[in-house]
């Protein structure tokens, strides 16, 4: 790139942070793009044009449409984790955080448009040889993640028996209750479900 | 059917049978098919050969590609239900079955073919208007007569507080274990979170 070396410092950096929010606007209308209409009408061009980019500029951030969409969904899903750990800013340093709120907040992160989209790039993902590595390997990142942050905030000892199978219980059922929440919602229920396990769980960490 | 009517009673018999026969071939190949290849992947055609019937025959049984899937996963959920109920053939009436062995059986019924094409059908749903109604309702349907069973055969008394959502967080779970398990084999993880929860949920029911 000799012609922007030439360049004073000053103005290349707006042209990266340019780049920067081009490259977030595609992550996002892409991941509301899978939750809106699933894997089938996800294509880059739509993503694109929603995110008011050329397609060619699309293609030159994500090479393919597995790319863009599964760089989408861990874009979301850190955004998410980030949004999480703001929730209990002390925890677990200068004190425990209530893990009723925290085991309601980890299945917060199982109902909403990120949650639709995984599912809609998972389930594409069994059928498709294409989209399937990346998935896999995205999945099994986020969900080390969600563990990790989960263990932390519910001050868990993973040192005792158990310990570690009942957050993964609490994690896997997070993730039945936003399959139950896809085609009618069921926040009255789920809230319910939530009080009497958040119970549970305060007993079996005691 | 006048011209049916002069045939002798036996031999009406077999045809019905021929009918209801080639109905559960059709259904069989169904499910088969949306595990195998998702909704899009799925039409009566594909069905139809599959189940070694003609196209004309498969749509005289299921009128549009939303009965046939729908009516598939419906019956082969009727299916698993009878097959879990006659796994312990004796409870509650006789005395109560193991809560352990009920609760891997309930878990068993989320990690099969059965619900690799219901969450194709469910995923597919969400976005889908003209599915979407019979989905929904087939969902209910389903999950409330699974809900019967797991409360017969783990003798939960529901009248106590708690305990109807003590059940319905098991289930959950159960279709999260089914989630995780769709593109990676978990059954090694699984196994161990299904102990430790069996255990919890022993405690919570007693």
């Amino acid at each position: 790139m000799p012609k922007q070396d030439r360049l004073p410092k000053q103005d290349r950096f707006p042209k990266q942070d340019r780049s920067r929010a081009t490259r977030r606007r595609l992550l996002e209308a892409a991941v509301a793009c899978l939750a809106e209409h699933g894997w089938a009408g996800s294509t880059v061009s739509v993503v694109a044009e929603r995110a008011g980019v050329s397609r060619g500029a699309a293609q030159h951030h994500f090479p393919t449409r597995e790319d863009l969409f599964t760089a989408a969904v861990a874009y979301v899903a850190e955004e998410r984790s980030t949004a999480l750990r703001a929730l209990f800013p002390g925890a677990p340093t200068e004190g425990p955080a209530d893990r009723s709120a925290v085991v309601a907040a980890l299945v917060d992160l199982y109902t909403g448009p990120l949650f639709r989209a995984a599912l809609h790039l998972w389930v594409a993902a069994s059928n498709e040889e294409q989209l399937r590595p990346q998935v896999t390997e995205l999945e099994a990142r986020v969900g080390r993640e969600t563990h990790r942050i989960a263990v932390e905030l519910l001050s868990a000892d993973e040192s005792r028996p158990g310990v570690r199978e009942t957050v993964q219980g609490l994690l896997d059922m997070a993730r039945g209750l936003g399959l139950a929440n896809l085609l009618t919602d069921d926040g009255a229920r789920r809230e319910r479900v939530v009080t009497q396990w958040a119970a549970l769980l305060e007993e079996a960490l005691d």
